[in-house]
Parts: C-alpha cells; structure tokens; sequence
C-alpha cells in the first residue's frame, strides 16, 4: 500500500471465502464506488472455480464507466498464496454445507427446539461453532505465518467465536468482526423519527449510539440525534406499535423469514428500559425457549419466522446460476452499495479518514464486568493502523446477566472445541437458553447433532 | 474482652434472631463445651419473650457439672441495647413467619416449579430475598451506629445476599457467613474413604479442601486426606452409587425430607468433574427445573424430597413446648455439640487459634473470573481480628457459567430490593434456572408471591 | 439549552474563576466566533468585581459586525447562583495568591531544587495541590447540590488533581479536565513534517495521535498523518536536532521562560522511543531533579528556563490595566481564536458534532496497569451528552514506572489533603522525583513551604 | 513419594545448586530432624565436586544417632538427571562469581553510591538479575520439560525476578520463593515483647502477622500475639529505641556487616506507620540513595555496615576447607536446625500438616494494586500439593508508592533480559532510588558494570 496524494493505491487484500456469491459481489460494489482506494484482492476459496469465476466477475468491472476505481482481483491457489503481502484480510466463509446447517436449524424441532437463525447460539450456533472454530485456528495461523501485520475483517457467523478464535490462536493478530445489525437498528430509530416527530432526511449516521453488548445480542443505552435524547422517544415508540408491530412496508415479515415487525425489540424494552440492537430473529435465539420461540405459533404471534435451510439451498442455486451469467457476461453486474461500513473501515485503517462505529473486539475493558478476552460490540475510534475500542460502559445486572451467560457458553465451547471435548460441548449444550427440554432427551438430541457435523470434527472421539 | 492468662474473658456476643430455638440452643452447647471462652451473650429478637425464655434456659447451665464455661445471658429490649458493646455479633434470624415460607415454597408448584427448600435461590429463595434485605439493612445501619468494629457472624438464608447487603450498606463492616453444607461434603468423603479404602478414624478436618463457588452452590476442585487425592477416589464412588445412591445410613432419605442419598453429588460430578459442596436437596435449585425438580415423579427418583412447610410448622410447635419445659426447668438442657465452626471461629478471632475454614464473604479476588463484591465461598484464614480469604482460583468455564448465572442474578435481587424496583425484581425471577415456565404465567405467579409477602416490602409500590 | 435547526441555543454554562483575565477572554473569543452557540455565561469569582468587569467586556461584545453569536454574560453573587441551572461548568482558577506561588516556584532553590513551572508536581505542585483540593471540595459539592447534570471541564492546574477531586466528592459528577499541551506536540509534528518532508497545509489536527498518561506527562506511542507513521520520521528528527533544539522561530526559548526548543523532547525519546507529549518545561520537573532541573546552568543547557513568579506579577498587573480599559471601552476586545478545544467539546456535547481527542478523565480501563479512578490523559469520543475514553493500550514497563510514581504520589496527596495529614504529605513530598536532597533537608523545606500556605489549609494541624 | 503410616517416604528432591556450603548443610540438618520424611537429595551444581562432597557429606549421616530421617544424597551429572522423577526442586545458586558480585557492590561506591547488600534491588541487585534471569530461563525449561508436577523451592536471590522468570518461562510452574526475612521481624516482636512486657517464652510463630510488599520490602500491618495488638506497642519501642537502637545483644552491629541495630526500621515505622519486615541492611537499599546509604558516615550512624565482598571470598575459602573436612571425615557434621520453614513446607505439601507462613509467589490477587503476575510477598495456606496466598489486602498509598517503583523496575528488568535490551536495562538502572547521581555519570557506571559482567550476558551487543 502506498499514498498517491489524497488516494491509497496498491492496497492487497487477501479475501477468504472469496468464492461468495453474497458478501464478495457486494465488497466489489462498494469498493467499485470508491476512488480514494485501489488495488489487488486475492480470492482464496476452498471451492476454487468460486473464486475464479468472482475474479473474472470483478475484474470485467474495470473499464466500465460508473466505477470509480481499478481493482484487480485474482483467484488464490491457496491460504499462503492468498495473504502472503496483504495489508487487509477479509474473512466470509460458509462453515460446512447447507447439509450440516439443515441438522443445525432443523434437527432441534424435533424435540421442540425453535431457531429462527440457527447460526450464533441454539444447539445450531453452536454446532456451527464446533466446526467452524478448527478452520479459524487454520487462518489464524496462516495469518501469523504469512501476514501478521494485516488487518483482518470478519464477516462469517458465529462471529464472537469466530473472532475469539483468532485471537486466541494468534494473539497479536490486528482483527475486528463487522455486523450491520446495530445498523438495523440505527435505521428503526431513523423510521421512528419520522412515525413520531415528522423528521424526514435523517441518515443512519445521525443516529449517535452507545453500544454494549455481543454480536446478535448488543445493547443500546444511549442514543441520541442532534441532541435529541432518543430513549423517551424509543418508549413512546415501543408503547404505540409493541402490540402491532412497526415496518417501514407493513407486512413485509410475514412474506420473507428475514424480516421481522419488530416486536421482539419492543418486548424487550419493556422488560428491560434499554434498546436491543439485533434484528428480532437474532434476539429471540438468546432468549430462554419459552419466550420467543417457543411453538411455531408463539413464533408467528411475534411476528416473525424461521428461516429454512431449504429457502437458503433455492437462494443458492439462483446465485449459482447468475454467477454463471455474470462469469461468462450474460448478465451485467449491478452496482449497489451495501450499506456496510467496509469501506469506510479501510479507508479509515490506511488513514484517509477517521471513524467512529461498532465492532466486535476482545474486552480489554470497554465492557465492564465482562470477562477479559471475551468478544464483545462496542464502538471504536478507526484511524490510520489503529482500531480502539471506546469505553462503553457497564450493562444493568438484569440484562449483564442475560450477556454474561452467553458469553461464559461461548467461552466453554471455545474450550471444547479446540480440547475436542464432548463432555465440555455438552455441558455448554445444556446450558443454552434455549434448551428447556429435559436433560436426558437434550443429550440424545447433542449426539444426532454432533454426529452430523462430525466430519469437520477431526481429531474428535465420537 | 480481655485476656486472663491462656483465657479471653468478658466477651460480649449480641445475639440477633436470640429468641431461637435452633442455632440458639446450639450456641449455648457449644459455648458450654469451651473452657477459654466465656463473657456475656444478648439476646435480642423480635419476639422478646423468645429471647427472655432463651436466657433464662442459658443461665441455668451455669452451675452444672458438665458446663465448663460461664456466660451471662440477657435478653436485650431493642437492638441498640444488644449491639451496644458487642464483640461479636451473631446474626440467626427466620425473615418473616410460616405463612410466607408456605408461599414461597409451595405457591410456585401451582405453576409446576418444585423446590425442595425453597430458602436461597427459585422463586422461593427470591422472595426470601426481597423481605431479608430490608432488615439486613436495618441490622446493618445498627452495626455502624452501635459496634462498628464487631466481628458480625451470619447464619440466615439466603445467606449470600444476607451477607451481600451487609457489606453494600456499611462497607467497613467486619461481617462472614457461614454454613456448615461444605462440612456434610467433608463427611461424605470420610464415608468415602471407609467405603473404598477401609479407612476408619478419619476426622472431617483430616479432609483438606479448596472451596470455591457460592452458598449453596460450591465446588471442591482439589480434596485429599494424608496426601492422597480425593479426586480420583470420587470418580470411582460415583460410579459406585451414582445409580443407587449413597447414605450412611441407607434409606433414610426415604423418612426424612432434609436428607438425601447424594445421587445429585454423583450426577453433577459426572457431568462437571468436580465436587459439589452442599446438600442434594440445595443444590438441585440452582440447576434448571427441567433437570432434578421437574415433577414430584422426577424428584423422587433423584432420592430426594421436597421439604413441607408443614413438618416445620409441627416442629416449630414442638420446639416452642420444648423451649416452655427447658425454660421453667422441666426438662434439662442437654449439651451436645453442634459441629458447627463458630466456637473455632470465636477462638481465632480473638487470637487464641489459628484457622483455615470456608466462609462467605466478598469476592476481593479470592475466586478469578466473579465480579469483586460479590459474596463468594472460599476458604479464608482466620487469626485475632482478622478473616482473610484463601486464593481459590477459578472455576472451569461450564460450571462458571453455573454459578455467574446466580451471582448476576443476585447483585439484580439486591438492587431491586434497595430500589423497590418491581420490574427488576420480575427481570430476576424470570432469569432463575427453576423457572422453565412460559414468561407470561411466570409473572403471574410473580405477582401472587410478592402480594404475599407484600407485609414485608414497605414502600413498593405493588 | 434547547435546539432551534441546527442551532443549539440558551446554553448556560457557569464559569468559575469568571473574574480571569486570560482564559475567560479567550472562552470570549471562542465562542464569539461560532455561530450555531448561544446562550448565557454566569461568571463567578471571589473577586467580585473582576467578574463584573468580564461581564461588561463580554456583553459588549454584542452587536459588533464580527461576532458570529449572542451571548450575555453576568457576573453572579455566589456559586449556588452560578451553578444553579447550568447545562455546562467551566472551572478555572488560581488557586492562592502569587505570594504562595512565589515560595512554591522559588523557596525550594534555596535548597538546591529548580522548577521550571511548579504548578504541578515536585514541592511547588504538590503545596499548591494543597490548597486546591479543598477548593475543589466546595465545588464539588456545590455541582452535586445545584447543577448535578451538567458537563464540568476544568482547566486549573494541578489539573490530574483537580479532576481527582471532584469524581472523589461527587462520583457521579460529568467533569473532564482539558489541556493543550498535547495539541503543542501535534504542532512540533507538523513542523517537523515541513522540515524533513517538505510538507506544507497540514493542520494540527491532521495528525492522528494515541495519547497516554497523566497531565503534563503524557505519551504518544502511534502518531501518523495521511497514513505515514511519524514515529521512525521522529527519531530522524530527535536525531537532527537532539543537541541544537527545535523551534519554529529559532532563539525564542531564551527570550520567554515560557518556551522551550524541544530538546528534552528529543532526549526523553532517544531514551524511552515514545514521544512525550507536554512542553520541555513541564516534563522537566517529572524526572529525578538531577535530569533536567539540576542547577541554573542545567538547566540553560537544554534551552528551557524557570518561570519566575514576578514575571507573572507583572503581566498580571498589566493584565489588571487592560481589564479596566477593556471594560469602560477604552480598548476594543480582540477576537483572536485560541486554539483550545473548548468550543468544539460543547458543540460535540450538545449533539452538533462529534470529535476525538485528548482529555483528562478517571481510569475506568482507558490506560492498562494504572490504578482504577487514578486520572488519566487519553483520547475519548465525544458526543452528545457523552465523553467516553478510547482505549489506549498499556505503556512500556519503564515509562509506565515513571508514569505509575507520579499516579501514586498524587493518590497520597489527595488523601493527605482530604485527611489533613502532614505525615501523608510529607511521605509523597519526600518521594517526588525532583526531591534528591537529604530527607533531614527536605523536611525542613516541606514545612517552611507548608507554613507558607496555611491561610489555605483550614482544620491542618501544622 | 508415597506414604507409610504418617510417614512420607521415597520423596525425591532435586538441589539446584548442591554444591552450596551454606543452604545445603542447613537443608541436610533439618531433614535429618524430621522424623516424617525420607527420601533421596540430588545434588546438581556447575561445580560437580562440590555436589559429590556434599553429597558424601549427607550419606555420612546415616547411621548417626542422633538423626531421625533416612536420606540419600547423590551428586547428578546434569539438570536433566537431577530434575527427573523430582517431586520437590530445591534452587539455591550463587549467580556467577565474587568476581561479579565485587563489582556489584563495590564499583559503584567509585561513584558515591553504597549498598550494604548488592543482590536485590541498585545497582549490583540489578546486574545480578541480568546475569541470574538467563540461568532461571534454563532451569525454568528444564523443569517444564523433566519435573513439571514438582514443586519448586527457590532460596536464590534476586528473590523476585528469579521466582518471576520461572513463571514467565513455565507459566504452569508450581513455584515458591522462600525467605527468613520476615522471620527476623518477628522474632524482632519477640524480643519487644519481652522488653516492654516482660513477656517470655513466646516463640517466633507465636507472633500472626500481615505480610504484604515484595521480597526484601515487605511490610506487615496487623501484628498479635494471644490476642494482643502489637501495633501500638511497636510504636512505644520504635520511640524507646529509635535513636539508639535495639539488638538481642548490644552492639553486635559494629562487630559484623550481616547485623543491624534495627534503627532504620524504626525510622521507617515513625514515617509510614506499618512496621518494615526485612533487615535494615536489606530495607535501606529499597529507599532513596540520600536517606541511609548517602555516605560511609551515614551508614555507620544507621548502625549498619556495608558487607565487603572480601568478607565473602574469605568465608568462601573457610567454607571450602570446612568442606574438605566433612567429606573427608575429619570433622563431624553438626547438626543444627535452621530456624528456616523449608521442612515443614514439605511436610505440609506432602499432606502431613496444613501452615499459614509467607512466601513469594506472583500476584494473583493477594495485593491489591500490584500488577497481576508481578512476584509479591504475602502469607499462604500450604497443604497437601497446594499453596494458596492468603488476601494481603492493599498497602496505604505512601508505601504502595515505594513498593510499585521496584515492581515495575524489576518488570523492566525482566523483559530487559529476557529480550536483550540494553536500553531498557538502562532505564530501569536510572529509575533505580539508589541512582541519585546525575544520568551521565549513572550511566557510565551502568555501562563498566555491564561489561564486567558480560561473560552471563550471552547474545547481548555490548
Ligand atoms: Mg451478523
Ligand atoms: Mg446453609
Ligand atoms: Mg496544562
Ligand atoms: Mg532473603
């Protein structure tokens, strides 16, 4: 990397996942808008035609008029290959195949689990998590070995072990995790400004917030605009559409599983005087199992859904195919920005500009009363090298509790995962809020689940 | 107090709950038994005739043959008079009547919760919670005014917050808790050791162990005896009679529902590799209600019972004729040891001994990983004019979680009852392992409970 | 204070030392100039009449044709009615007279000990941290009863102490202690930038900085502009002109004993590879006295000189004719901008921007290894109704003991002030680092110094 | 090691450094008291001849009469041999030569700066940590990889950093620092107790105290004795004897350099109300250069002397001939017991007795306010393989300010060594209290000691 006047040319990224047919069209997007930036992104893929194919896509935008910067992108042969003289890394991968997330989401209903996501928490986060931790100890070590002073962009779920992982693994490692949840939630107060004071024209960014919590299970207890202390208005809000539900288009939730009325956010505030700041498919799996999610019923009278693994394998296959026509340029790729703060981030990192925004860090204190080292979502102050977390504060004991008890699960699956230690997975397993069946069966269910993933498990004794 | 040669003298103990018939009556036995103590004891209690009956009961040992000691016992009108001077202060008091015990322990089986005490965490133990606080702030506004360098000894449940709220009221306070549930672990092992090894004559205290955890919810993660380490021998045991059981005495958990036959210890150690320190009949509420409470079917497999309000009202009625018949000397006070610490704990304290025990006082560091302030159960040494706890170190991260779970919620208990603040009381209830309910008939039961305990919660607003 | 578009109007802020001549003047200014402010200044002084005049200088400032906002200020008649209904605290006084200074600065060359300011640590700081923290006492106390919400920002020095007090009385207070001495090290970046890199336009707040450490010895470990890391750019220029100096206009330092030409800047870093980030003159006197500080003739050596107090005296005088003139119109006020942040703080705090930088606050994890609530200089975020610390890492373990000696010093001085303890005092006097003479000597100096500034220490034994 | 009846036999001790002719002797006299033990010693020194003596010296005496304890002594030919199959390690080495240690001491006086001891803190104390840290990183690798579940014992000083870099190679290390110093201090209160009371017979371990600093500046805070605070008693006989001083045998001081007469600790206790629990000799290099050690004069009027290295050398020689005779038989061995803990430590960690005595281990808790990891002094509770430090609480501000400043100097020592880093070593030379002399001077010294110490500093660029 290096500056040529007010723009930072030559900047390597080494993408992981780089075969994505969701997160790496739209890094290209965004990137493709931008002109203080250029450069080089290595895709590495396990599924190498994947990130051949993205290379070709993002390279055929080169030349095209409404983009606004030259990026080149090349498929990778292999992780060294990939972060070998990167300045970022960008990691979005899928661990495993919808086949294990299929046993993740859906195996659980048989015994009257409910998971709206199935990819943090549950007995499918934490599935998932039992998997996808050993290939983070490979990148991990990848990076210490090939490119330790990069910094490293998380995308993939579950993101808090994802990122405890690396540091773990690599302590000196320069890595933070991005989630636009907080985002989401930005633009609710946005839409609320409007439903209740008229106030057009605001923009996400307006919207200052304190953010404390997890990823999927952050918390706002401060938010304001233009001076304006938001927490009043946000109860006054919660009291007219907690029973309704709020949508910017009403009734959208009940069309798509990714969307929500909201309800869960007001209940929450209710119970608790403080903003949740996920979307309500997020925050109903951190919940006890009889709260949110308890029948499909309970499900649908919060007014959202479960997500199904098989509307995920369709969505796949259309994106399948339109990679193939935007491979070969039967199709046009179309340019949108994301609404992710990716961008800003490197512009930030390699000095451009600085940032304050939300991110997902070991505690070394902006969350008091958390363990040191666990993963937390606070701010940051982003600037040239440098990512600092500002100090958030301290969550009320009635929701540090709720925060605590995921955490303190995470910690034991993380230890499980890299002792390869039933006992330990299991015992975390029990303890999730959303088993509530009784122990005998819930280990039974453990097993089936265990056994299905087991064959990103090596060195396991199932 | 002074010191008469190899004797302290004129120790003054404020005895507050002095009216009991319990923890009283053992107090006196065991001061009976010491010749290097003796002083004064005040009795004073709600129920002052209680208090007089009691001193009159104390004063008649003096003069028997098998006293070896010589305290005055007086009962004191208020509980300025009793402080006043103290030494020590003991703290043993039932926090409300019967009726609200009845509520607190059966109301919550309407709504299929079983507890099996019913004292110290579950609705139950909660509710115990937010009518104990006011009077321990009262007690303790009492210790700052009238002995603020006493040496303050509680015995009531729930223990944790009892000595919690102590601290949080007047911080310089000298204040442990102790109980004796670690102790019946200490004996199991002894039993243990004759079970497995044929070894006879060994003592509780021949049994070394390193405490760490909370009231009622304590672990032993290191124990042996002459060298040899428990550990092992306990995985052995437990595989012995996990299944059937194990008492002293076989079958008596049958007849009595404040014994157990340790099938709880077993499984937990099974599932958590180390020792749980307390009774059965504890430790099953502070794990969640599907797993040994669920229903009286399931309690009973577990060779536990759960403890009727009833059994102590009838025992309460027969210590009162008890208490008539030792008080206008009917019947002779029989001197029998309690085995409880508090005799070697008065010894130490003014110097006469040297002591390592377990003790609830607050987290200064004593166990890594809970927050400091909170009251924790570790060992601690005692010497004259000083308790100092015993670095336990830290919990494996499953059981952590266990034990975080209660400790948030309890700090959460504490600031609802100094705030009055229903919804953080409720947000409590709601996040205790017993209650697996839907939240909706939760708070209904909620709201039952505290309107019968309403007596004792002035200024809520209810 | 109340919002109209995108202006923030009726701000009230009260300004205690109202009756200053420097920094009042220089608020005057500042806030002249921005025009989305305004509001009312209520100066409080214990010169009555000083307050007054600033009063009648500030509201004449309305009307003229290059005032960018209205403001009207009043002088108020005691704290309580400064205070009362302010949304901001301003705090900026003298504490004491210049005939305490005088024996602060001064005295203590008698006995071999040179200062070049005083105002801070070594025996100078130390008698007048004396002094002032029962002041700040007050103030405190008068922030709690009458104006517990607002934002205080403190620009008295000792300023660490200062700040200390005031959370130490009112641990909820909002108070922040600002400086510009790290904004001097900004501008000797900048400077160094145009000398080495030919590099012109670059405004201080161009460069990026990490600041940690306390006030007037504070540290930056990251520093870079436009992405370029300045740190290996600033041993090129500690080594240029290590012995020569730097100074924008070369010669200055001997002219003013108000400037310096940076050469304990430059041997601090060959020293410790971390850019101290105070003027020469008040890093000098936190290292042992035998450094920097040793004699007159030392002290030339490296450019700096000693601030004597009759030069004070003097521009003091001058500054009391050109009160006078300024207030019955004699002269016209100068606007002039003075470089301080304060402006952009309030805009920042009543959400009409937000900022990063560098402010003085309790540790609460900003700074690792520096006691909790110890004060601190970092940077922080700041927002609406918000100032939250950035974290700023650890510092290497032999600055960190430089750092760690004064923290501790200036922790036994407050306990010294707040108990009236000369023991106390005397012990942290006799460990500051400027203090090399034998203890016998130093003692004797400790309590001729103290004597001197007893009218201010009220309840003292001396 | 396995137990018979009471007894522990066939343990296994390695002796770092065997070849001792002082620890060693007095190690074989106390286990030849102790009835309990038995086992095998082996002896493992640079200097193999010695470890061969002194292992013929320790058969000798079995078959004595008045030996209690079968033990064996063998000479091992390399760490590995000594170290494997070792349940206890026992190190106590002299870290190079009188050589080195002549220039410890005795070169800075060239410069006006004096050191009654030279091996823990100033100059020499921190040459010695340069040279010793590498031998401990070795020793502490051994053990990891040949005994990792011994304990190990260290006698060698620089007592701190040397129990600090085990930990910090072998981070699982099951490591104690052991010293008499405090011992000194209490048989100190023994003999006050005798003066002012007329009290006899009390036994060193008769006086409880609160232990709490670092090695060699260790403080204690609460002190009884059946009962009684011996605090203000102290204070009455640091009056009584402050100017004169005190000894068991009057004026011993001035016959030998290892003597005090007690008036620096009285000094210190009338300064910092806590009594010091070390020897004058030691304490007085802990403080500034100015205050006890500024000049032979001054020394002598603290009745404390300087111990010459040639002192050393001459007992060295004596010793040798001494040894020469024990092997050979010419002269019996006299067994004399040490007054030293080291027996019963063992005793305790075998699982034959539980102890409360004090020891050096790294900070976990048991200070607040020191560093985590930073090796303290405090009290613990040893059992069967377990040492726990007991709370120490926190120092008052005034000495925690002392304590920190070699805290944190011994931290930049240690990475100094451990890296290689001349300037840091540096750096933490010149922080040092004893360095009072202007830095030119200091580090002209700093660099002549370095080179004479040179042939222990491998991979240094010197
Ligand atoms: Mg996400
Ligand atoms: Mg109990
Ligand atoms: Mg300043
Ligand atoms: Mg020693």
């Amino acid at each position: 990397m290096r500056f040529e006047g007010e723009k930072a040319t030559d900047i390597r990224i080494a993408y992981i996942g780089g075969g994505s047919k969701g997160w790496a069209w739209g890094l290209m997007s965004d990137l493709a808008a931008e002109p203080k930036l250029s450069g080089t992104v290595k895709l590495y893929d396990i599924d190498y035609q994947a990130a051949a194919n993205n290379a070709a896509i993002g390279n055929r935008l080169n030349g095209r008029e409404d983009v606004s910067a030259r990026w080149t992108y090349e498929a990778a042969g292999s992780l060294q290959a990939a972060l070998t003289g990167a300045d970022f890394v960008i990691i979005s991968i899928l661990p495993g195949t919808f086949a294990e997330m299929e046993s993740d989401v859906h195996l659980p209903e048989e015994y009257g689990i409910y998971q709206t996501v199935g990819d943090t928490v549950g007995p499918g986060g934490l599935m998932r998590a039992l998997r996808t931790i050993p290939m983070y100890v490979e990148i991990a070590e990848g990076i210490e070995r090939f490119a330790p002073d990069a910094w490293v962009i998380n995308f993939t779920n579950p993101m808090t072990l994802c990122v405890r992982t690396l540091y773990e693994v690599f302590p000196k490692i320069k890595a933070i995790g991005c989630c636009h949840e907080v985002f989401g939630t930005q633009n609710l107060l946005v839409d609320m400004l409007k439903d209740l004071k008229g106030l057009e024209g605001i923009a996400r960014r307006d919207i200052q917030v304190n953010v404390l919590g997890i990823n999927h299970f952050t918390w706002i207890d401060q938010a304001s605009c233009r001076g304006m202390d938001l927490i009043p208005l946000y109860r006054e809000f919660a009291e007219k559409y907690g029973e309704i539900g709020f949508e910017r288009e009403p009734g959208r939730w009940a069309e798509s599983p990714f969307r929500s009325a909201n309800r869960i956010h007001f209940d929450l505030f209710k119970r608790y005087h403080v903003i949740a700041a996920a979307g309500d498919r997020h925050l109903a799996e951190f919940m006890p199992g009889t709260w949110y999610l308890k029948d499909p019923e309970t499900i649908r009278s919060w007014k959202i859904g479960i997500t199904p693994v098989s509307l995920r394998v369709q969505k796949g296959e259309n994106l399948l195919r339109r990679s193939e026509r935007l491979t070969n340029g039967e199709e046009e790729f179309p340019l949108k920005k994301t609404g992710e703060d990716t961008v800003s981030i490197l512009k930030a990192l390699v000095g451009l500009e600085s940032l304050v925004t939300n991110v997902n860090m070991p505690n070394a204190g902006q969350i008091g009363g958390i363990p040191a080292g666990a993963v937390v979502e606070t701010n940051a102050s982003f600037r040239a090298d440098s990512v600092r977390p500002v100090q958030a504060g301290e969550l009320s004991p009635d929701i540090h509790a709720l925060v605590l008890r995921h955490v303190m699960n995470q910690e034991t699956v993380l230890r499980a995962a890299l002792t390869r230690d039933k006992r330990l997975a299991l015992a975390a397993f029990l303890n999730d809020p959303l088993v509530t069946i009784a122990p005998g069966e819930a280990e039974a269910l453990f097993h089936r689940m265990l056994n299905h993933t087991r064959a990103y498990l090596p060195g396991w004794e199932l």
